[in-house]
């Protein structure tokens, strides 16, 4: 029997890659898509135990208001959920006999695996750096991904007692050796051309080992949207990420 | 206290990097180290509980009982060492009150690192091939390095049902496509200026995961030869490797 | 002024690129664009001086013989013009005052600048290996780009008396060494994921020169496009390509 | 007939390399090798036509002056010849009869190549940046390459009236985005395990390309040693570098 699902964003640039995935999934049914002006009762009716939303910052609160309290359990792609937004949506879960809810800051299965085995590989190494990569638009630096690797990775080299990075640097033209986060250089590259990339390198004497991923395509989020999906009943409450289903 | 330890084979080229790694670690004493033609007493009456052979396949053997019967533990770097080998060591401990002892076929933390982190991307991915690329003077080809991570790599997509890595080619240049190892494709280049590399690759629709390991040096088998000697005796008998160490 | 073009093939996927890329360039205009089963007469009616064709083998003799007759310069994308049709081309434009006419097998500006470096840098060398990456739909391996770079080194190999590539491999499992393309080695990967992408990579003792080119879009053939359209009226008579015209 | 070689500094890392790559030279004859404390007579005395200094800061300018009135032609690798030392030589040259001198920051002929490649790629593209890796001792940061390379494609971009590189970053964690030489973005990268290590990448709508240099070993440096050697008596009076020779 397939799961029934609904997509709130349909039409928008994750939500349509969404709709196409689950049409594509044979284990998945599409019951409802709304975007924005189209009403929830469309969802609300359609039967769906599951609904994604790729919505906006705006709209995104009231919609899993209205999810849980219809008893669907939200899949959250849209950003903009800092922690105060976080505790109101533990508490509607918890006051709604716990329903299951995911809050997914990356779905990308390739981002998270890179993280795990940077934080594995971490205590081996002396030498860390980071190098990100990304299309010219992007307006922060360095992303999200890269700060977020940058501190696991500190805090992983803090627990096993790693010294600083070895650095003998004495005539620096400032900002060659990049930004530290958490004592970590991260260089971000801004160019026509890339997409979506990062590179996390390790060495110690003699050897190297690095950890690369090339997102091109909003395509490369499907399997992790697929993942939360499929697996939406297996915990109860509010989670974050779907770093738990990857396994 | 210090852990006291002997080299056999301490003029080669591993051993002589063995007795340098030895020397500069605190918690360890290079107690005897002798090459051919040297005497096996000197290592016998050193008071050393650990040895570490990076000897001859001609010699390993000889050696290897002779470690045994005097009560030292043998961690084992010498290449040539066969399953029925394996058995004749085997039986040795387990007749000697199942003395700890290690046959290691590859010292470097890195490469086992590569492999560890390769399994674990396996099933998340459609396609995967490995590209190995070493100087020009290595006979075999693929590495087997290369061989066992292929080999891994289609052990773990066959426990988790993957179809084969999608492929249209319908005309192909014969060996473009590789070699295949379990149908693995697997790549080698062979080139001048290279030492030692190895890159795993990965992809699904709109993404690629790249796990890759460089070694230039000796110096960096040194860790894992280090992580073996002080961690010798927390497994009794034979154990292959040193994978479990790594953690 | 601007000058005058038309695009014969512009619903196709390249075809639609180069419409778009015409309409953002201040100094082209598009003045006619067809696709099958629209008239030719609006093209040889638009005053257009020009004519870019990405239509089909099967129609692109007759476009060509069409645009020449009726004094528009054709700058031809479309594949399968072998070496007796270049002939009649040749012919046809000769009958003609030599109007320029081209036949572009590659637009990427990148590919040609990679296959020119590879060229030159192929006589300080050892050795020499051809990578290329593709996504996996791809019929042919290796790539046409591939097989020409090869054979463009190849021949530069010879003129300089380079001696072959250093390869000690005694014992090899079949396709681990790649296909030799006049002895220089090319290995395909073919992989979810990956657009259209390749190295050359040079070694000599204790060093290594690459150099990549990684096309993610057909965006990228554009600027290629757009030069050959822009500099058409340098060059009477038939020319293979752009390279003449990337300086 | 060979040519007569003389080596100063014969016993430093640089000169051994020099003494050792001469004496495998078929065409050149190694008539003199001297380092501290030795007679330069050794070197006047030898019938020596050419000299290779890999000597220190303090002995080179003496060590140019002895070997000129020798009428012996230096190639001189040693480091610290800033341009009033180099006018000097210039001038010592014209003295004795425009003597060829050559005087060579970088005798690594991939590391011209590239630098040549990147220059001659600069115009096709909208985007360029430039990271370099070293090893940890390092006490630059960029390299002096990474600085020169910057400092050609900027020339270059503002001859072909480039604008600047893309790049829309409002919110930067200072040092991601690097150091900006001329312009040019210049990350470096400091890690156990590296020697040295260099990429230009250039971007522009949907492709990128690469040119990257690896140099593992001072051997790498031998090939230009020996070109300089070769081509001495091309070239009167003072030369910088080996680019004219490659070619």
């Amino acid at each position: 029997m397939s799961i029934k699902v609904s997509v709130l964003g349909s039409k928008g640039k994750m939500g349509s890659e969404v709709v196409k995935a689950i049409n594509q999934a044979q284990d998945l049914e599409l019951v409802a898509s709304i975007d924005q002006n189209e009403s929830f009762d469309l969802v609300k009716n359609s039967g769906s135990s599951v609904a994604v939303d790729f919505t906006t910052p705006d709209s995104v609160m009231k919609n899993i208001e209205l999810l849980i309290t219809s008893g669907i359990s939200p899949i959250v792609g849209t950003t903009g959920i800092d922690d105060k937004k976080l505790e109101i949506i533990r508490k509607l879960s918890l006051d709604h006999g716990n329903i299951p809810v995911r809050v997914v800051p990356n779905f990308s299965v390739g981002a998270i695996l890179m993280m795990r085995f940077a934080k594995m590989a971490t205590k081996f190494y002396d030498s860390v750096e980071i190098i990100e990569y990304h299309h010219a638009q992007k307006v922060d630096s360095p992303s999200g991904t890269a700060v977020r690797t940058a501190k696991l990775i500190a805090q992983e080299r803090k627990e096993n007692n790693l010294k600083e990075n070895p650095d003998a640097t004495i005539s620096e033209i400032p900002g060659s050796r990049g930004s530290k986060i958490d004592g970590i250089p991260v260089h971000a590259v801004r160019m026509q051309g890339l997409v979506a990339h990062q590179e996390v390198i390790f060495g110690s004497s003699g050897e190297n080992l690095t950890i690369r991923h090339d997102s091109f395509d909003r395509a490369s989020f499907m399997p992790g949207v697929l993942l939360a999906i499929r697996n939406i009943n297996k915990v109860p409450g509010l989670t974050i990420g779907i770093d738990d289903l990857i396994k």
